[in-house]
């Protein structure tokens, strides 16, 4: 992670408005990959094309992010994406447990997508008895039975919720004695956690696949 | 899958407006739940009360699919869920192929997701030779080699992206090549393919850590 100038004033997230807040892991994407590439600078035209938005909108967007992006000059991209990605929570050192060791949870396992956001994984879980014990990707994998207990022993903040519909109670549960305070569930039941003040951003991937299908099936009948 | 009324009129995507349809694969999800438990009615209000959205929004989105959800009398629950799944394309008989038999790919081909909402995956492509001539979880491992001929020889229809952001190229190119009218696209990069007629649906899950990671950061401030 670069280092902000000296001169920063961290932003905080109430300065910011939440339809802007919502589109910013997307600008946090592109940005990245100029990052990657070397790039200095961009300027809020470019931006537009890659990302297929207008410059106009870009540039309301970003411009409360501290006066980069002047005119003729473009934004300075190692600052813009450190910015955006201190405001989003990548630098706040975020601990996160993966339950369930089953499919879904190796491959959580596998990907880079954790440390890239700043969220360190420390350990799967699981209920049987022949992946406790292992490692998967350099994770240990422990049992359930543990869950709570790992969690407030090793600060862990996010719970990543990966077991059967049927089984997701109890470890919800577990990761709240844990003092859990974020779930990301992709058990395929919806939670909220609102009034014990955990935080959950729940996937449906069927969803999405639904949505597909819609779409092509809407495409089909206008062709 | 249920067979619909005798005097069932399929509902064009067109009659129902696209706010509607943007919630309709989280009705039929809950519907779907309520269809394995047996249940034939149910009212706005239970419905309302299970899903957390107010009973006159669930009259709104429901009251257009022709006239179930009478007063004192509530909706027929699998009616409901058949009209639904057939509106999102359940029944179009979808044929779909996986692109990657890494740890995504595999999640993927394990889960019945597909099936649940009627599409058939026909086979696993990959690029290593390890896997290639393999089986997971019951469904062949092609070389990408044969992805085009395959989509065209067995009128694939989407084609599931699961492969590096850098191999993603060449790969829409052969899908698209086979005739593959939808992609559900894991690559970590954003596809557009309207002009060309595909329709696709962009699944970005570090998108979706971003937003947990920023939610829970502001919970934390307003504790």
């Amino acid at each position: 992670m670069k280092q902000l100038p000296l001169d920063h004033t961290p932003l905080l997230p109430v300065d910011v408005s939440p339809a802007v807040i919502k589109r910013l892991p997307r600008y946090r994407r592109y940005l990245g990959d100029l990052v990657s590439a070397g790039r200095e600078r961009i300027s809020s035209a470019e931006l537009s094309r890659m990302m297929g938005v207008t410059a106009s909108q870009i540039r309301q967007d970003l411009n409360c992010f501290g006066g980069f992006g002047q005119q003729g000059y473009g934004y300075h991209v190692p600052t813009l994406y450190d910015t955006i990605s201190e405001l989003l929570g990548t630098t706040e050192g975020y601990r996160a447990v993966i339950v369930g060791a089953g499919n879904l949870g190796r491959a959580l396992a596998a990907t880079h997508m954790f440390e890239r956001r700043g969220v360190n994984r420390l350990a799967l879980f699981d209920i049987d008895p022949r992946v406790i014990g292992t490692t998967v990707h350099g994770l240990p994998v422990y049992s359930v039975s543990q869950l709570s207990d790992f969690c407030r022993e090793h600060a862990v903040d996010i719970g990543v919720l990966t077991v059967p519909k049927e089984a997701a109670d109890e470890v919800v549960h577990a990761l709240i004695q844990g003092g859990v305070r974020g779930i990301w569930n992709f058990a395929n039941m919806e939670l909220s956690l609102q009034e014990q003040g955990v935080t959950v951003e729940n996937i449906h991937l069927g969803d999405s696949l639904m949505n597909l299908c819609y779409n092509m099936k809407v495409n089909g009948l206008t062709k």
